[in-house]
């Protein structure tokens, strides 16, 4: 292969974390500038250019990548750009699979990073051979990235699978940053579960807990999780809580593409049978009867520092150069620093 | 083309009614036996493949048919066959697409009824040049077929698309025939409807309502349809919790899949503005910002009549020759009377 590598590049709100990965999914090399840093998007692609030329330089793999992938929130898989309602300091939409493209003279794929881990879970991970699965990412939100018949779902518009927002609490739900209320992921992310935190902890207020040693608005998910290892019954309460609600949601997600699998992923992942008990038992009750013991629910195999780059890198393979933007110039300028 | 026709087969619980297609989506011709007159669903098969035979006989067909296609009830296109929990006459799983296959010695695809009619749209209907959405069948129940980027959603298992059974309300929610409660379609088919005037009489004694002159058991959504054209307050607001809750689920199918259009089916589909207006203001309220004023809710173009044996007979297009069932003879039997 004459380009047997390509290039994974997860845009975080504050880390841009960067590698190069090699066909059997291995990752060569990686490194990370700061996201916030710059002014502009551009100053922010030259910092980008300037310090995956040295880590391809240090890794002998300039001119051998064949494509590169970005993994970014609201990236739009179809049009190439980053959209409104991101949390990154440049105005949208950012046209960034273009830029980076031109700037590196190498196609380059976007995704939502959602969407990025489930192609890496497909491609290398708890996925592998499964055609149909959902990838649930429990972080600051909920995300996911659905994968039927072997293919990423990105819909009409590119923005198919925004699973953290079904309303699963139709009456006096919590409000979610998207504006509604009742979203699954104002109960089910790492931030839900310091929600709920707090909610327990005003509602019990004669009941004991660990969690009473913390500042209430500085609780979080980790701290939950510690007390409830420790014993302490709110604590494991809010986790019942938790499963009990993703469990039904996933349940409804199976109404809808017979998925074989969930796979999750990100921190709360992690919590072990605390989720994972009452995730399963609110999932078995709330499936129809046809999909009873037939779903597997699955913790991804990819570790957490690899996996954002390894599923943006996996887009690379397929990446194409973009046409050009409409308004835009037809010729896509010499770029500076050609690599490919 | 020597084979310039297929053959659609809708199998519904009291009539199967079937016809000979043309490329063109033109129903040539088209019959009915009664499914249950049988005790045996070779009986049935028998009687299907001599008033079929007849038909193609009299439109000059013999020999000129591509491939069956068939809808049924729990029908599955991976395995052919009619599934469990079907109201039928007889033991499932039945191995539809085999024995009606070897009967005709035609190849036969079988899918869901609700699928059936989704492909029928695609092909022939308001769907033509849709690649992604979603068609929402509103009859006894409520079915759906689900279609993204071109392709028709089968699931791990075959049986995806069961937006009928998503969970519209987790407390005290409407017993539904799945065993579950609080299904959509407990609210929001043809019986949800007639469900729901039961109750809002109960609820509203003092409230005068054309619908109080039927007895309360034998009210039907057509009634209830009928007094809302005529003005009747309670028949109105019973539109408008339909539409309101069909609204809110259908935002949470966009979650998912990203559609460019639901495309809605079925006798409660020509409710005209009753339902369409709740509905879409339902639908744009619950749909996040992203995709507010972008979703079109069409309704269907097909005529019921024909609609199910023409999506039925756009799979015919498809069909191949299944696989032996595992533990059946692996050489097809020579078909009795070979017509193509």
């Amino acid at each position: 292969m004459s380009k047997p590598y390509v290039v994974g590049i997860d845009i975080g709100g504050t880390n841009t974390v960067f590698g190069i990965v090699d066909a059997r999914g291995v990752v060569l090399a990686s490194s990370a500038i700061k996201t916030r840093k710059h002014a502009t998007v551009e100053a922010y692609i030259d910092e980008l250019h300037t310090e995956l030329t040295k880590l391809l330089e240090v890794n002998d793999a300039i001119g051998k990548v064949h494509g590169i992938g970005i993994g970014a929130p609201n990236a739009n898989y179809y049009t190439g750009t980053i959209e409104q309602g991101v949390n990154l300091p440049w105005p949208t939409p950012i046209p960034l699979a273009r830029l980076v493209s031109e700037k590196f003279g190498i196609p380059v794929a976007i995704t939502n990073d959602a969407n990025a881990a489930a192609i890496g879970e497909m491609t290398y991970g708890a996925a592998r051979g499964i055609k149909d699965f959902i990838m649930i990412t429990l972080g600051t939100g909920v995300g996911s990235g659905i994968v039927i018949n072997g293919q990423m779902v990105y819909g009409h518009d590119g923005f198919a699978g925004e699973l953290g927002h079904v309303i699963v609490k139709r009456t006096n739900g919590r409000l979610c940053g998207c504006g509604r209320c009742g979203c699954l992921e104002t109960y089910c992310s790492a931030t839900g579960v310091a929600r709920s935190a707090r909610e327990f902890l005003e509602a019990r207020p004669n009941e004991e807990s660990l969690l009473r040693n913390i500042p209430t608005d500085e609780i979080t998910s980790k701290d939950v999780y510690d007390a409830a290892v420790a014993g302490d019954k709110i604590a494991q309460d809010i986790f019942e809580f938790t499963g009990d609600i993703l469990g039904a949601a996933l349940a409804d997600f199976v109404a809808f593409s017979a998925p074989q699998a969930f796979i999750l992923f990100g921190g709360l992942a992690k919590s072990g049978d605390l989720l994972m008990r009452p995730l399963r038992n609110s999932l078995e009750k709330n499936l129809m009867p046809i999909w009873k013991g037939k779903v597997k629910v699955l913790i991804s195999e990819l570790k957490e520092a690899d996996a954002a780059v390894l599923g943006a890198s996996a887009l690379g393979w397929e990446a194409k150069f973009m046409a050009p933007t409409p308004g835009m110039p037809a010729s896509v300028p010499a770029p500076e620093a050609p690599l490919a």
